[in-house]
């Protein structure tokens, strides 16, 4: 074991000989390797084949994290397993998502934070077995462990963050809505949708393809029949201010001539199978090869085939089924079916009817699958099945190293299902294929925190939910959670009733054209909220006790923080008029239902039941803090930013921080932004306010809307020195 | 159509000439036809082949009922149908559970229910497709309506069960705790169950016998092997004060020599194919043939055959399986089975392996099955789909008959899966295959009252979840629920884990061991007010809004009154510390920990946030109510009932009459039953109580505990005369 003091708050133990996951990404120069094991909060034992973690969780203890996963904020209670998981039925039985986020932030006297390096299966059973215990299997001797202590629990998040590297800049186009489902295949299909954002004034930034833009889901090709001239279509949406954003499988179809299949057998690219062929598998397309992204000129090739696209002019891309997703293995298809074939003309019982129907299903995604393959990694074959989980992330590593090199300077908008600690450097999430459930409003809230503190800091829900049906209420409740994410895209699924803003009656389109315009309204904080996370290391959705320190705060799992003015408290129940919330301090809430700033009322520290009709989104902006607004357009590029509105509510004196910049290059890395200080005092009854900008040429005019403690309102406006 | 005005409250429609449900049981002969049809509160069309009832919505509006369905209290959103199915998993989308129950009630400025008398399928879109209407299709022209108008939610509801007879009563010892698992399959294993109890010191009343007890899952059958000297066990137990209560599925097995398939085959009882033979589906045992117990003759002859039990010492039994549930046809399953072999050898994509795949999954009730067997009702083949719902409810009826005739005067336990309104005169139900979600907690509450209200009022969940995985906490948040169902049942399924009271660590066994004593020194109060229901025709589980008329009430779906004392508010997240409570009026909290009454305190009508750390049930009793407690024992019949504690809110005056009979046989429908009389006038700081005995034997002594409006607390003991 090597024992390395990463700094004051870090403490790195390394097991074995760990294969190199790259998720973090921090300098180890100034690490400091010590002799002695310092005491530790939790126990350590090393067994003949795993290594075990215990911990003895007191009754006030919480456990938060394991980032994209089933159940509340706090863990306790549940059995969890990190194994990146095509399940679609996020039901709170569930052990895993398709995220693999191995770190855990453990409350108490002493709180301390876990991050478990490594790619395999582990096995959480946090106070699952015995309430009052926490038992981690790591099914390895080798693997990595940092402990994090000396800090309240946001401290120690940014101590782990800040050993991510730089996370993910999307443009800033992905802050407008997004459209999506599985599938508008055909160019009509997409124009119809467009139309139906134009004619009912919903403002649109992106339009999704699903699998059916592709030629026989082959990657990178579009179906000349369904997409005809493709390339001149992706330029005439842009220039609408609607980009279009195709889908990218991880199986590559088997198919001679296909060029991505012929390169990667030639150049021994794929997986490979027991007998050192390559491994096959099959999804949407029928048998496929996976590529194995875990070697590096792998990547770089998979990386430029992106080119193909970027060079009609796509600028997003979501990287999907790459856990990757296994429909069926040949041997495990054929033996089904001879186990259908034994069954004709029997009397089926119990025992054999659920035999035979059972493995009809668990033919999809079966685990003893995922050690029927290999990958090369310097040289030495790897059993997928001890590095499953950093299948995904390099595979969207791989895109976001290519499309760097397609396009050095350009922000391209890049999303992956699969995920692991590290992939925040390169991409951002969605969560995979939830249902039109009212519960999976608060299951996503409850993920939301969770996946950032993993640093994938852009990261959205469905919206509307994927399997299942919507109804117009669930669409505007869920889209009132959504207009605070990053990623705001509504999806669904084949087969599923349509759920477009503007597909349900007269009063639910009218109510998501306001939510929509309102997420628009928002998108200069959310945007500057987004981008300080980004370069600061920091977390942009936050659990309360994050910024509360009371103990009730804690407790509160169905409200979060979204940057560092604002609470948000949606509501997540069918046919509710309002909500409970917890204000943990005086806060300023407005019921937004335009982006109109009216019925704004100071509430007290305390509980409170909130009466919100339909139309009316609760946003809390706490207290002396600043909300920075835009006025509403039709997509992002026009948004006009040279006029803003602050929403402050001030008791003594509040600073914001709000940072800008050109939205599409990466020339921010190079300093290239700017910040514009705004501090607003308030004393004698009376309002200072100093604007400092520093480097925005387009801020012209600043509207302040000033609440005080008495709830007196003051309007002024403010010219902007260049 | 007939227009018919059965009283002020009720007017009967009758479409066609629809089939004798016998879901009511009324008197007609007060009843007065019309020869106009009043205006109505719903717009009904007859169309060629259906009945479509529609009606506006307004913003305000709530749905109350459909008994047994998933979603909230309010069914507002929701797509659902009516037609009993045997579904295990009771996510939010599903459409239809186990219980047909046609009942509606919707609020407004004149409130009105409505109960479809009809045995088909019936598909409820209320404000699903629109969210403002309501649209009801009735897939026949053929049924009768029944509309209720005039009066509160309350009265509506009173006014409807008062059509429907007296209800089923369930003996006093099935207010004890029961345990249940498939399967406790060998005398072994019940015998190592109950010592868990008897060493753990929990109260236990009944232990339950899933499928493996019987002999190749063949009904009236006990297996020799597992269960040696059946009779003598049964009484064995008995003895300790337990009852074993085996289960009776609907199919009968196709074997040759077994009494009940030849006897069947012989005298023509079973459903019959198109064919005119009788039907062939498959479920636990393989083949097997269904009774035909909408036929009278046949309800007869089976009911008849639980006469072997019963001979052998059983008081109770389980209806199950009889949606009908029907693995699968041997049709379909011949015809998937070749669509298996058509696929040998093929590249399955996306659309191929999907229909392989589904053709397997959906072999289990598949929608067309019930389409493919007939009843004969008084001499004409009907086929079933047209009377599906049905089905359980006269297997059920079958039982209660038969077991009328085999013991006359006993109170057998009795409940159903499958079932419809009607059934409630004959048995209860239990509400199947839950999950071990905390979810399924506040789905149970949202259920129950609806379930009342078509008259089915012994009832409960399988309390911990019958699939998935409990953890103690779940047992124990579950467990302070189900504490006020009649049917207080813990159930789990094969291959998950264990969930006995004691099945967890020593804290969960501790507390559990307490809340199963609180529930058994509620009995007295609980009894009370099942059998007042029972006898005259109320409700048990209410919405607040049957009690309070404020306009918040009516949308707390979160809390319910379990008869006329007592609101109940239990904790259904994971790891909370306590919850909000909104409180209608004040009302005296009791945080129960134990049956010993402590923590009290008087909680203001408004909103509340209680904590409440595991171990405690907050239990709100009504201003001016009274709840009579007994101390606990470890059974029913071993419960001192001589000596009762009165937990009393007064602030003026309250009266509770406390109902009592022998609790095992039907001389309680003779008038031989207690009723004591609880009178406490709160005046000039000063209680005077009243207690007049109108018939109990057995009442020695009452404790009284009074809390007054300024949360003094007076204790006093009074002797009652015999």
């Amino acid at each position: 074991m090597k024992i390395i003091k990463v700094n004051n708050h870090c403490l790195w133990l390394r097991y074995g000989q760990p294969i190199a996951t790259e998720s973090l990404a921090f300098d180890t120069q100034n690490t400091e390797e010590l002799s002695a094991l310092p005491s530790l909060p939790v126990k350590i034992e090393i067994m003949e084949n795993k290594i075990k973690l215990s911990f003895g969780l007191d009754e006030a203890a919480k456990v938060f994290g394991l980032g994209q996963n089933v159940r509340g904020m706090n863990k306790r209670g549940g059995l969890y397993e990190s194994f990146c998981t095509d399940d679609p039925i996020h039901t709170p039985d569930k052990k895993s998502l398709y995220g693999a986020h191995n770190f855990l932030l453990i409350t108490g006297e002493k709180p301390f934070g876990l991050f478990i390096d490594y790619p395999g299966k582990i096995i959480y059973d946090i106070g699952y077995t015995l309430h009052d215990e926490m038992n981690i299997t790591i099914s390895d001797i080798n693997a990595d462990l940092f402990i994090f202590q000396n800090g309240t629990l946001k401290e120690l998040t940014l101590s782990f963050r800040s050993l991510m590297g730089n996370s993910y800049a999307a443009p800033k186009w992905a802050f407008g809505y997004q459209q999506s489902r599985w599938s508008y295949g055909t160019k009509e299909e997409v124009d119809r949708i467009i139309s139906g954002f134009e004619e009912n004034e919903i403002p649109c930034d992106a339009v999704y393809l699903d699998i059916d833009y592709m030629d026989d889901f082959k990657d990178f090709t579009v179906d000349e029949q369904k997409f005809p001239k493709f390339e001149e279509y992706v330029r005439e949406l842009k220039n609408k201010g609607i980009r279009l954003i195709p889908i990218i499988d991880a199986g590559v179809k088997i198919e001679e001539g296909y060029d991505v299949y012929e390169e990667g057998v030639e150049n021994q690219y794929f997986c490979l199978n027991s007998q050192q062929e390559p491994f096959v598998a099959a999804v949407w397309p029928g048998k496929v090869h996976f590529p194995d992204f875990l070697n590096p000129e792998v990547r770089r090739w998979f990386g430029l085939k992106y080119k193909t696209l970027v060079d009609m002019g796509v600028e997003g891309f979501w990287n999907d089924m790459n856990e990757p997703s296994i429909f069926y293995t040949e041997d495990r298809l054929q033996r089904t079916i001879d186990m259908a074939k034994k069954s004709e003309g029997e009397n089926l019982n119990i025992h054999s009817f659920f035999e035979l129907t059972h493995a009809f299903k668990s033919l999809f995604n079966h685990p003893d699958d995922y050690q029927k393959f290999y990958h090369q990694i310097e040289g030495t074959l790897i059993n997928h099945k001890s590095v499953h989980n950093l299948y995904g992330y390099n595979m969207t590593r791989s895109a976001a190293e290519g499309l760097e090199k397609i396009d050095p300077n350009r922000r391209f908008l890049l999303f992956s299902r699969a995920s692991t600690v590290g992939l925040g450097r390169y991409a951002g999430i969605w969560t995979g294929d939830n249902y039109s459930w009212w519960e999976h409003i608060l299951l996503h809230l409850q993920m939301m925190p969770a996946i950032n503190q993993c640093g994938i800091l852009y990261t959205g829900a469905d919206t509307g939910g994927f399997s299942g049906n919507a109804n117009g209420q669930l669409l505007v409740r869920w889209s009132q959670f959504s207009l605070f994410s990053p990623l705001f895209r509504n999806h669904s699924a084949l087969n599923t009733r349509a759920q477009e803003p503007f597909a349900f009656d007269e009063t639910i389109t009218r109510i998501m054209r306001n939510v929509i315009k309102l997420r628009y309204a928002l998108i200069p904080y959310l945007y500057s909220e987004y981008m300080k996370s980004v370069t600061q290391h920091g977390v942009y959705f936050m659990p309360l006790c994050f910024a509360f320190e009371d103990g009730f705060s804690s407790e509160v799992d169905d409200q979060m923080l979204v940057g560092e003015s604002l609470m948000v408290a949606p509501v997540y129940r069918e046919n509710a008029k309002g909500r409970y919330v917890y204000v943990p301090e005086d806060m300023l809430m407005w019921k937004a239902v335009t982006d109109k700033i009216e019925k704004t009322e100071i509430m007290k520290k305390g509980i409170h039941y909130v009466d919100l009709s339909l139309e009316e989104v609760p946003i809390f902006i706490k207290k002396n803090s600043l909300l920075i607004l835009a006025r509403p357009a039709m997509n992002v590029d026009n948004l006009d930013l040279g006029e803003l509105t602050v929403l402050g509510y001030v008791t003594d004196e509040a600073t914001y921080i709000y940072y800008d910049d050109d939205g599409i290059t990466r020339n921010y890395e190079r300093g290239d932004y700017s910040e514009v200080i705004i501090k607003v005092v308030y004393e004698h009854n009376q309002y200072t306010v100093t604007i400092k900008n520093n480097g925005n040429h387009t801020l012209r005019k600043v509207n302040l809307i000033l609440v005080g403690p008495d709830d007196s309102r003051e309007e002024r406006e403010l010219l902007i020195d260049q």
